[in-house]
């Protein structure tokens, strides 16, 4: 009965329209989506490859992100210059943001969710997650903790100069290369996880070798001795890769 | 035996010494740790009230983490002097960040995370998740998706100028403001879930009344109209929102 649930949930979420102003996939991800959707335990609810923004808000849109307009969108590199014509038109605070890769996967079953869960973290998505809902409909989402979010203007006056609006331009473009990189990872990891005769081994597979943020975490162990922002056992940050490592290694 | 297994894992983590170099929950969360602890249930695992930070590291530090020091850390509002006394130290590539409350909560069952997930996403920590390790270890996550992060030197040479930094200041400390409030409205809507005659019906009553996000979600469809970051379905951001709604009313 979950299963018929499912499958109609599948039917209808593939079959609607995409009432986004896009109206399509972004192309640096439009292979995964296919490739997920190809698998009956799993459909893709919404995506986005990662982009690059400049929204303009009140006063406490830095803070709430409310009465923001978007002055800027690309989900490619992008030229300084173009990001600095659409500053000129900020008439309240703005803010250059990049934001990583998203996808929301809806999964048949728990232990479903759990395998692609392995697979984004072990990507290099240490803030994915899971979501149960009322009814059984179990969500997995990749997200990533890997951000830029700098005020640029406030009340319509622009607050840094050409060379540091370049600089952060360069920063947001290195940003997209890495991303690009993780999605590319997760792809090569998705498509190992899925392999059928490879499902059940999955986790041990992933618990033998090292994962990337196993070698993070110990650079960052070693390289960050003055951070002293930890409480009850664990800073947070390790603490979000030793939620990965209950998952990979319990 | 899973019971005796979660409350073996509690004991030996609430036993076991704070290795961290402050030794003690953050001030203003050690009621909510505490809180939760007193729940048979649930028991924290790692915890971070949130922070404002300036890291130091290699020119690849502002995309990959690694090889960071912190010149600078602190869980309260800040002066732009000391920050800027500290960004003074810098010999790579700094950014000033604001880290937001994250809290990790080990669950002794499914349905006690999906309850904490719903108390957290109603609070305004969107980016919260559940993990499920491969021996039944349920971690709920506690995030949010409220950051900022600036970089500020680039090998050593500082590219800001002092009154941008104050403005920057000004807006962590309003982060942070902000923030202790979602973690006062994460302790309300805890305290009110977590009366047993409430737990039952708490997800309904979640459902019946209009939570803080879906009111920011209405205002985000009216605002955001140029934002046409939009795969599969949804926007990445109402997406995420999406997520919370199956959650809730479904």
């Amino acid at each position: 009965m979950a299963g018929d649930t499912f499958e109609s949930w599948k039917i209808q979420c593939l079959n609607k329209c995409d009432f986004s102003k896009k109206g399509s996939v972004d192309d640096d991800i439009s292979h995964i989506v296919a490739f997920i959707n190809s698998h009956e335990q799993y459909f893709t609810t919404s995506s986005c490859s990662g982009r690059i923004i400049l929204f303009d808000g009140a006063w406490d849109c830095q803070v709430q992100k409310r009465n923001c307009s978007w002055l800027f969108v690309t989900h490619q590199k992008c030229q300084s210059e173009d990001v600095l014509t659409s500053l000129e038109k900020s008439v309240g605070d703005s803010s250059l943001k990049f934001e990583p890769f998203v996808l929301h996967i809806q999964c048949k079953k728990l232990e479903d969710a759990q395998l692609l869960h392995t697979v984004a973290v072990n990507s290099g998505f240490r803030n994915s997650g899971i979501t149960v809902g009322k009814k059984g409909k179990i969500i997995m989402a990749v997200r990533s903790t890997h951000c830029l979010e700098v005020p640029v203007s406030h009340r319509g006056t622009v607050l840094i100069t050409d060379q540091y609006l370049d600089f952060l331009v360069r920063v947001s473009n290195q940003k997209m290369e890495e991303n690009l990189k993780r999605i590319e990872r997760f792809y090569e990891c998705l498509q190992t996880a899925l392999q059928p005769q490879e499902q059940k081994c999955f986790l041990k597979e992933a618990a033998d070798k090292k994962p990337i943020y196993r070698r993070r975490r110990k650079r960052a162990q070693v390289d960050s001795v003055t951070d002293c922002c930890q409480s009850v056992n664990d800073h947070n940050e390790n603490s979000e890769e030793e939620t990965v490592c209950d998952l990979l290694f319990l």
